[in-house]
């Protein structure tokens, strides 16, 4: 199974909306066939690696990170693939919370004699899918918030310089984890000062190659106040418009109205309009008005901190518009998942902690 | 060498002003005898060790961290001691800095037919007594600059509260951080908020028990504003007055003048001030605009910076107070020299990075 989520992480960058499913059949304990789901409309998982095994997929053992699925979609139901081939146990990492199949896949597998086991490694395997789990079951795509700071929380001088505060590793992560996310989503402020492309330009994984899908954007932007030349808008990928606001819509651009929320948009309508577009996943590289606003109405699930070893100044950018708590005990808090050198930085990943206040209802 | 190191840890909270040296006597690849320097005054290692080995130091190798001493000091020298005892080798990470000494502990050793080896394990015995060493070689203590932060780079409210930021454990570290660097540092500007008693309260170390020497307090005050009554003039340690201003000084308490340097006191005179008085390390601990002006004028060897999993908001209170650089070129650059959790926080270590800009003579 270990092998099977190996395999999975390498179509993150290209399934979505699907999740990037791996596949290992077993015979006599030896890999007989791998595959994994490289990107939406071409086969899953399940039939490249009973495709790989062949005649000595009968009476092997399939593992794989989610539960096979039962329905018709872009490609035939892949239990029908499994029990064609004659597999005598299916061991799956997830049942699909995807409502057209929950259940269904292990009960045709149960249904033709072919024993099914669930639960293997599934923690990982939660981590691997959480952005389709997150879709399907809260009906709003896991959201990263990307972060780089100064060993005194700040990201850029009073004057905007910002560039290269971070090492080339850290900057090289990034672009992974947009591509990796499927979507990227930022503020009207960032567009206006930066001008950012928001596109994935990290090549280094070879196997990603064909398959690179560059991620959505999404702005998020209240008054319509994003020029029609802003990079952001760049063809490649879709692009989507959030805003309270009338005004033309460039070109390939779907503007979408949400309403207003304090100084900013409803995130949560914004996240719910997201869902309902398919986006599993959504990395915000954001500045720090909108990065607040995040985190105050408890919309990120993930904090992923880039920490640089210098210091920027008390007169320096703060990294969140977060207005103070009254005391030390209301204070958003954290837990570490992760800290690790990269590079000349270090990347601080978090989770929220349940100790934190409940969010801000007026944010 | 390297139990001899860890000996020589043992007397770091207790042997101010001399340097913490280990001693381990080694025959025929068995430990026959250790020691380490406890406390100024009682016997140095050397002899410690030489007297649990008995007899059987005659033949054997001596492996110490400094080159054993030569001079009559509070104790007989030690070379006599190595000498009467019949060593056959002599291991030495470290030469002697103290002018008293240099070479002269090695040379009355090598006359008496004793083979000497100088430098096995020297990085680690220069980080063992880097203390003892920049006040010999650089006439000023080594400092530690120890800061608290939130994962924004902040310090505490903007009312104030600050208490409980970081994690138990890590408030243990500090407090066995004072007793190791024998001296705390502080502005007048945290003496007015916090009025902080800036002593050791951690006994987890039982080998320290009886040896616990608090470390000296001292105040940076360029206008003399710290009232008789501040905790930090408590006795029980030494305790220094740096001033610009005149006014009556509280009893047991040394006043030393030093000339203005912008808004504060001229830090590197402090430093001056500080060795002359055999003080070999200092922790810093103080709030942003001393923490700033240390920075400023590079009189810090080493950060120590704990961060909480926790954000504070734009309105907290920062890090450092530190003026702008106008390009990030400008900015003072660290490398990571250590990074690790710590209880609930982490606890990051660095040292100045040479890309830095030359220290700010006006600061
Ligand atoms: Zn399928
Ligand atoms: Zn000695």
């Amino acid at each position: 199974m270990a092998r099977a989520l190996e395999l999975g992480a390498r179509g993150l960058c290209g399934s979505h909306p699907n999740p990037s499913v791996g596949c290992v059949v077993l015979r006599d304990g030896e890999i007989v066939g791998e595959g994994f789901h490289a990107r939406a409309g071409q086969p899953h998982a399940e039939p490249l690696a009973l495709a790989q095994a062949g005649a000595r997929a009968r009476g092997a053992e399939l593992f794989v990170t989610l539960e096979p699925c039962a329905h018709h979609g872009r490609t035939p139901p892949c239990v029908d693939a499994v029990i064609a081939a004659g597999v005598r146990k299916v061991w799956a990492a997830l049942a699909d919370p995807n409502p057209d199949v929950d259940g269904g896949g292990f009960a045709r597998l149960r249904a033709a004699g072919i024993e099914v086991e669930v639960g293997l490694l599934a923690e990982q395997a939660q981590r691997l899918h959480r952005g389709f789990l997150s879709r399907m079951r809260r009906g709003r795509p896991w959201l990263t918030l990307k972060l780089a700071a100064s060993l005194d929380g700040r990201t850029a001088l009073a004057n905007g310089q910002s560039r290269w505060i971070t090492g080339s590793a850290a900057r090289a992560e990034v672009h992974r984890r947009r591509a990796e996310a499927g979507a990227v989503l930022t503020g009207i402020g960032t567009v206006l000062a930066d001008d950012p492309q928001l596109t994935c330009r990290e090549s280094s994984c070879a196997y990603r190659g064909s398959f690179l899908r560059q991620p959505d954007r999404i702005v998020l932007d209240a008054d319509a106040r994003a020029p029609a030349t802003a990079k952001v808008w760049a063809e490649g990928a879709r692009r989507f418009w959030f805003t309270a606001a009338d005004g033309p819509t460039p070109a390939g651009v779907e503007r979408i109205a949400v309403p207003r929320a304090g100084s900013g948009l409803d995130l949560g309508a914004v996240l719910t309009e997201l869902a309902r577009r398919e986006v599993n996943e959504v990395l915000a590289e954001c500045g720090p008005t909108l990065a607040g606003g995040l985190l105050r109405s408890a919309c990120v699930d993930e904090l992923v901190l880039y920490l640089a070893p210098s210091l920027l100044g008390h007169e320096a950018r703060p990294l969140v518009t977060l207005p103070g708590p009254e005391t030390l005990e209301q204070r958003l808090r954290w837990r570490w998942r992760s800290v690790e050198r990269l590079g000349e930085d270090l990347r601080l990943v978090l989770e929220p902690d349940s100790l934190s206040p409940s969010p801000d209802p007026h944010s």
